[in-house]
C-alpha cells in the first residue's frame, strides 16, 4: 500500500467519511481470495507487481488445476497455466472448452487467443534465442508468457555455439530488440557469445538439456553466472516463464 | 560487424575505392590493441556492447594494473578499476595523480569525477537496495559502475528482512525507478520481498556476507534463483559490477 | 535410567529384597519389545523422551505397516503413521476399521479422534504458518502431530513472501502463540520475515517444493540456517513431524 | 506495528488529536537510527523481536566496531559483540574502559557485568552441553548470550560420544532444564544421543571442529538434521549465539 | 604371480623341463575364462585375493545373471549373487532348482546351504550390529556374505542411538567378537558410540535409509568418516557385502 | 569461412563477376537446412569440423527421431543415432528398412554396413579398453562411432584393475595403437594404470557404473581428471561417442 | 562397564562390603580427570577401547598442548601428539626435555623411544604402503601410531600406480603382513590395485595431495569407497592415525 | 616389460647365459632410483611412457626441490620443474647456476635452453589458445612443456568469447595445427566455440580464473565436459602441463 493511498484513507477519517474501525478494516483488508481448500489466490498481484497470478502446473493434481483455473477465470480473465503435462493439458481442454493446450511448451491458455504454431515471429521488443532444438520447450514457454502479457516478442531457435555461423545472419535483428532472452542447455555458452556481440541486456535461461556433467542444468547455470561478458543476468533452470516476466517488467516500465 | 557495414565495404570494392586486399584487411582487421605483455585490450568493446572495457583488479599484480590503466587511459579516456585492495588502490593514486581510490567499494577511477561519499543519491532510474551494512561494498560497486557509465542511480542501504519496517518508507521511491538492483547476503530473502511488493524488474546480487551455511554466497545465490516472486534475475556472487552493467544496458536501450 | 531409580534398586539388595542376580537383571533389562521380524518397537520411548513411538510410513511395505500398527495399538494405544501414500493409507483403513487415513498430510490415525478437515484451527499455543499452497501437506503433518500429542495448535496457510500483505492481518495471532512453526519451500524466506516481525521462537521447516535450484529443498534449508533474523532453528526437509515434536516438547516442559 | 497500535492512532485522528499528516508520519516513522556511515542500527529490535541488536564482530573493521558499539551504548545500554578476534577485542577494551573482552568465546561486553571464567554454572533453565574441548568457544558464546539476556543458563562441557559414560552422571541435571543446547563438531552425534535419553527439546549446534570430511561443520550439520531422535532442531554452523537467542525466546515466552 | 612361483618356472627352463616358449606361455597365461559375450569371469580371484568372484546383481538383465551364474556354478562351485530384486530372484530359483532366493537381503545362493531366517545367530567372530529395522537388508547382506565364506558371524539388530539402552545388554557379546560391522542410516551415529564403548575394530556401513538431508546415505557416510572415536573404517553406502569381505579377510588372516 | 575463400569472393566483386549484393548473400549465407519444426540440421558440419551431424537419441520422441533421420539420410548419406532405447530402436528399424539397431551400444545405423557383433576387432589405430562388463555399452558406442567415421578401431573388454593380470597380455597391442580410449566406472582407476604402462595418449571415459559413492559417474570422472599419470584427457560421463570423435579427429589429422 | 564388574559390585552390597551409596558412587563415578580449563582427559580410554588418549595437535594453542601433555604424562605415561606444526613441535621439545618432535609426520612423543628416521622397517604385521612421496607425512603418522602402540609395522613408500612395476617386487612382503594400510592422494587408485593383487584386508587412507579436482582429498576418498576390489575399508582424509588405530585393534584382538 | 624382452631373458637361461637367480633378478629388478629420503624417482619413465619424470613444484619444500632436481640432473639430463613460486624459483636459480626460472608460467628449467619471452611462436603442430590475460600462466606452462619435450608449439593469447572477433583472424592458423590446447577460465566457453569452427582435436584446460560461481575452476571444467561440440577432451583445472603431455604423446606417435 503506497503512502498516497494511506494518506487518502486517513483524510477520510479526519473528514468523518470513515470511522476508525472502517479505516482499520480497509488498511488491513487483504486483497486476496481464500479458496475452499486453504489456498489463497492472489488476485491483486497484477496491480501490485505488474504480473498477474499464473498457475504453475508442475506437481499439481488435476483437481487442483481445475480449481485454480476456475477461480482465476472468473469475469473472463485470461488464464495461463505453465509446465502442464500432456494428460492434464488435454483434460483441461475438455473441462474448459474455450481453452487450448500447446504441448511443446506445455502451457494451457484460457480466455485469450495466442497462436504458438511454427513459424514464430522472428522479431520483437523481446527477442528469445535458443541454442538447440531440445531447448525449444523452455524458449516457447518464454515466448508464450511474453505474448500472454501483451508484449511484442520473437523467437530465433537452434543457433548454438557448435555452429556459430547460424547466429551471424541474425545479428541485426538482435540489435533491434530491447532485451534478449537466451536459452541454452549443455555447457550454456550462448549467452556469453551473444552478450559479447551486441549491446542489449541478456537474460540467460539455463536448461536441463544434456547428460552427465550437465547435472540437470546446474552446469549451464553456473557457466552463465560466471560469464566473462558483462550485461548478463540469469534465472532458474528451465524457467522460461521467469525470464519472460522479467523482460515484460522491463518493457512495461518503458512503455 | 553488422551486415550494413559489410555491404558498405563491398560496395567500395565494386566502385574501385578499395582493392580486394585492402577490403580483406578491413574485414578481418581486429579492433583491439595488443599490449607488450600479450594482453589484448578490447578498445572497441564500448561500441560493440555498450560497456567499454573495465579493469577487474582482483588477482592482478600492481604491474599488470599499471599497464592496463595506462593503455586504457590514453586520450584521457575515463578508466574504472574494480575489486582493488587498499595497497594497490593507494599505489594507483600515486602513479596516476588525477585518479582517486575509494576503499569501501574498492574502486579506482581516472579521468572522471565521481563523488562516492555518504550520503549517496536516494533516487534514480536505477535504484540499488542493500540488505545489511556488510553488503555495502558490493552495493557501492554497483552504484559506482552506474555513475561511471553516466546513468542516474541511487542507493538505499541497510533495509534487510529482519527489520522489514525499514523498507516500507521507501516503497514510493522504488516504484519510481526503472530497474532495481537488490544486494543481499545471508539467506538472500530481500529480492523476493521487494519483487512481491512492487512492479519493477529486480536484478538480484547475492553477496558472500555470512558464515557457515552461507557458503561464501552460494546460499543467497540459490535462494534468489529459486524465488517465488516472478521478475527476478540474478548475477554472480558479489558481482555489483555485473548487475550494474545489465541495468545500464536496459537504461541505454530506452534512452 | 536415572540415579534415583538405580539407588532404589541398590537399596533393595542391601535390604535383601533383591538378590544381586535379580538386581542385575532389572538394571540391564531392556524395556522394549522384540517383534517376530527382528524389529524392536520402543514401547517406553514416551516415558523416556516425551514422544511415544510413531511409525514412519515412507518406504515401508504394507506388511511392515500392518505389523507395526498392530503392535503399537495393543491396549487401545493411539497410533500415528506418517508419510503414508494413498494405496497404503486406504489399505490400513480397511485393515484397522476404527482408523482413518487423511490424504493431504498422508497420515493414518488409530484409537484417537482427530479432525483434520478444512477450516483448521487458526490459533494455538503452537502456531503453524505455511508459505504456499504446495507446502500444505508438510504443514498439516505438523498440525496432526501436535494434535496427536494433545497440544493446542493452529494453522495459517498460504502467506508467502511474494505477497507479504497476506501475513500482516495475522501478526496479532502470531504474537499470542508460544512457539511458531514456519513451513516454506522455494527460497525459504518466510521464517526470516516472521522472526523479524515478532518475538516468538521460530522452528523453520524447509520443503522440497520448487524445481531447478530448489534442489529438493536444500536451498530453503540453507537459507533458513543462514537467516539474518535471530531466534530461528531448523529441521530436516519436509519434516513437519520433527518440527511438531520439538514444539510439543517445548510446550510439555512448560505445562 | 500491531493492529491495536494502529487503531489507537486512527482514533486520535478521528478525535482530532492528530492531523492526517502527523498520523501518516507516525505510521511510516521508522524506529531506527541512521548512522554516519549508512548503517541503520535497529534500536527497537528488542521491543519487536525480544532480542535487542547485537554486533556480529566477524569481518568488521575496528572502525566499524567502534562506531557500532558507541551508538548502541548510548544511555548505558548493555552491548554485546560476538565473534571478536583477540586484536579487536583488546582494542575495544582500551576504547571502552568499562567493557571486558573474553577470548575463548570471543565476546566483548559493555555496560553489563558477566563472569565467564571457569567453573561455569552447571545447571539452569537453559543447559548447554558440549561434546569436545574444541567446541568450548561455541558453547561459551551460547552461555554468554543467555546470560546477557538475563536467563539462567548452565554449561556441561566435554561429554562427547566417544566416552559416553561422561554424560551419564549429568542425566538428572538435563532432565531439570527447560531446553537443551547441544554443541558438537566431528560427526555431530551427541544431540541424537541426548534427545534419545531425555524428554527436553534439543537445539543442536554443529561446529567446524574436525578436518577432512568434517567439511568445516557441514557433516555434523547434516547429521543433526537427519537425526533419528525426534525433538531436535538445528542452527547454523558455529552459531552459539543463534541457538541461545532461540532458547532465550522460548524461556521469555514462558516467564 | 609370486617370486617363488616365477623362480620355479625359471629353474624348469634351466633344467630343460620347459622350453623358453612354454615358460613364456605359462608366465603370461591369464587365469580367467572368456565368456561368449565378452565378459571375463575371474575364476582364480579366490586364490589371489581370498574372496572368490561374486555376482553383483544390480543393473544386470536376467540373461546376464543366467550366464554369470551358469559359468561360476560349474563343478558345483558355490555361487552368491547380491542385490537381486524379487523378480530376478524368483526367476533364478526357477532356472537353478537347487538355489534359493532370500528377499530381505536380496541374495541368491546356489550350491551352498545357508539358513538366513530369523532368529539369526547372536554371536560370532564377526558381529554385525544394525541401528534400525530399515537397515536390516544391508545387515543381512553382510551376514550372508560372512556365512557364504564360512566365517562364524552373528547379527544384533535394531539398537540405534535414539534408544541406546537397547545396546547395553549386548556389550559383553561385542567384546567377545573379533571384528564388528556396524550398519546405520539416518545420521550414522551408532559406530561412534560402539567404538567408544568397546575395544574391537569397527567396520562401519552407512545406509541410504532416511530422507531429505540423509542424501541417500551421504550424511551417515561422512559422519562415520569423521567419527571422534578412533578405530573405525568405512565402506561404500549400502555395501554390506564389502564390509563382510573385509571382515572375512581379517578372520582368514588369523585362522 | 576461411580467409582464402573470402578473398576469392572479394576478387569476384572487383572483377565484376559478383555484385555487392550477391557477394553479401554468399558471405552471410548460412549452410544449414531449416526443418519444418524449427530445428536447424547442420549439414555442413562435417566439412567444417570433420565430424558430420549425428543424432543424439536420448530424450527425443520417436517423431523427432523420424524427422531427424529422414533429413540426414537424403542422398543416401550414412546416418548414426546414439543412445537409442530398445523401443525406439526397433521402431526405427521398421521405419527405415535398410537400417539396423544394435541394442548393447544402443545405436541405430542407416546407409552404412557395420558389424558390431562379438568378437570385435582386437587391434586398430584407435584401441578401446573397457574395465568391466558393465562398461561394455559405452565402449561399444565408442567403437561404433570410430567405425562409422571409417577409422580402424579395436576393443579389449573386461580388464579392470581388480584383476590387473588380465591387462598384461595386451600390452603389446596397446603399444601398437595410436590413441587409446579407456572406459571405466566404479573408481575409474584403469586409465592411470594404462597411462603409466605405455606411451600412447589416453582418452578416458568415466561411466555411471557403480552405486553409492560412484555418484552416477562423478567419482571416476574426478579420479580420471586427478590422475597421477600424465597424458590423460577426459570426456563426459558415459560419453563414448565424444571420446571416439576426439580420437577420429586425431587420426584424420594424421592420415 | 561390563556386566561382570557390575555383578561384582552388586554382590559386595549384598555381602555388606559396600553401602548402597558407596556402590552408587562407584557405578556412576566417571573415570576421567577434569582439568583446570574445562577439558576432560579420558584417562581410562585405553582400558575401555584399547587405544589410550592421544592428543590431536591441529588447531590447538601451545598452551592447550602444554596442559594436555602435562596431564597425560603423569606417572611417566607415554604421550603421543599428532598433527603438530614445526613451531609447536620445537616448543614442546623445549618444554618437555625427554620428548622428541619428528617434523615429517608432525608428531611429538614423550616417555617412549621411537626411531622414525629413514630407512624405516620394511616388513611387519601391519604394512603401510604409500603411493607418492607427498603422501609420506600421512604414511609416517600411521607408522608412528602403530609403533607407539607396540605393534610391529613396516613402511613401503612411493609405489604409485603411474609406475606399477615399483610395487611388484614387494608382493611377497605384502602377502606376509596381516593387514595393509594403503595411503594415496591424487586419484587414489593404489588400494584397488593392491586389493586386487593380494588377499590381505586393506585399510585405505586418502590424502589431500593433489590440486584442482583432487578437492583436498575428496576425490581419492570417493574412489577408494567405490573401489571395484572387495576387502577395502576407508578412513578420513589424511587420517593416518585413524587407520593405524584400526589396524592396532585388529592386531591386539589376535595376539 | 614387453613379451619380447621377457622371451629374450628366458632364452638366455635356456642357453645358459643366465642362471635362474640372475634372470629372476633382472625380471623383478626395479628401474628406479631410491633417494635418501624415501622418494623413488622414476628414471625410466621416459622410456616407458614417452614423458620423462618432471618435478611438480607446488607444495614441495626448497629442500625437496633441491634433492629432486639434483637427482634428475645427473648426466646433464634436462630438468623441468612446474608450479614453482617466485621464492623457490629464484633460490633454484642460485643453487643451479645454468638453470633459469620464468615467473609467469612458474617453471624452472635446467640443462636445456628455452626462450619463453614474448612474443611467443604463433604457429606449431601443437597450438595453444588462451581466452583471457589471466589464463596466460597456464597457457605458458603448456607451451613450456611442449617445447621442453621438443615439439613445435605456438600460442595465441587473449581471444576469449566476450570478443569473438579477436579469434577469427587466427582460424587459418588453427586449421594448420595438428592438435589444439584451449585454455579458459570464467565460464569456459572458448573450447566449444573453437571445436565448432575447425576440425582439429581440442584438449581443453579449465583455469581457476574467476570468482564466486567460478568455484576455483569447477564451472569451466564442467562446462567443457558438457560441451555441445564433439571432439573435445578435458584435463584437470590449471593443468597446462597435463594437456601438453597429452598433445606431445599424440605428436610423438605420429612422427
Amino acid at each position: 500500500m503506497m503512502k498516497k493511498e494511506l494518506l487518502s484513507i486517513l483524510e477520510k477519517i479526519s473528514s468523518g467519511q470513515l470511522t476508525p474501525d472502517e479505516a482499520l478494516n480497509q488498511i488491513v483488508h487483504h486483497p486476496y481470495q481464500e479458496a475452499a481448500n486453504g489456498l489463497n489466490l492472489d488476485l491483486h498481484r497484477g496491480m501490485r507487481t505488474g504480473i498477474s497470478e499464473v498457475v504453475f502446473g508442475q506437481g499439481k493434481s488435476i483437481d487442483q488445476l481445475h480449481s485454480a483455473v476456475e477461480t482465476l477465470a472468473r469475469d473472463k480473465n485470461p488464464v495461463l497455466v505453465t509446465k502442464v503435462g500432456q494428460d492434464n493439458g488435454l483434460d483441461l481442454e475438455k473441462r474448459f472448452p474455450g481453452g487450448r493446450y500447446w504441448d511443446v511448451p506445455g502451457v494451457f491458455i484460457l480466455n485469450k487467443q495466442l497462436d504458438l504454431s511454427h513459424p514464430w515471429p522472428g522479431t520483437g521488443r523481446i527477442l528469445i534465442i535458443s541454442a538447440g532444438g531440445a531447448d525449444l520447450p523452455v524458449a516457447l514457454e518464454a515466448l508464450t508468457t511474453c505474448l500472454f502479457f501483451d508484449q511484442q516478442a520473437g523467437l530465433i531457435s537452434d543457433v548454438g555455439v557448435a555452429g556459430l555461423h547460424r547466429l551471424f545472419p541474425h545479428l541485426d535483428t538482435l540489435s533491434r530488440a530491447e532485451i534478449l532472452i537466451v536459452v541454452a542447455g549443455m555447457e550454456g555458452a550462448l549467452p556469453s557469445v551473444v552478450a559479447g556481440l551486441c549491446d542489449k541486456p541478456v537474460v540467460a535461461v539455463p536448461t536441463s538439456v544434456g547428460y552427465g556433467t550437465n547435472f540437470s542444468g546446474v552446469t549451464p547455470l553456473l557457466a552463465m553466472l560466471t560469464s566473462c561478458a558483462p550485461g548478463i543476468s540469469v534465472v532458474n533452470i528451465d524457467n522460461g516463464f521467469g525470464a519472460a516476466c522479467f523482460a515484460v517488467k522491463v518493457c512495461c516500465t518503458h512503455e
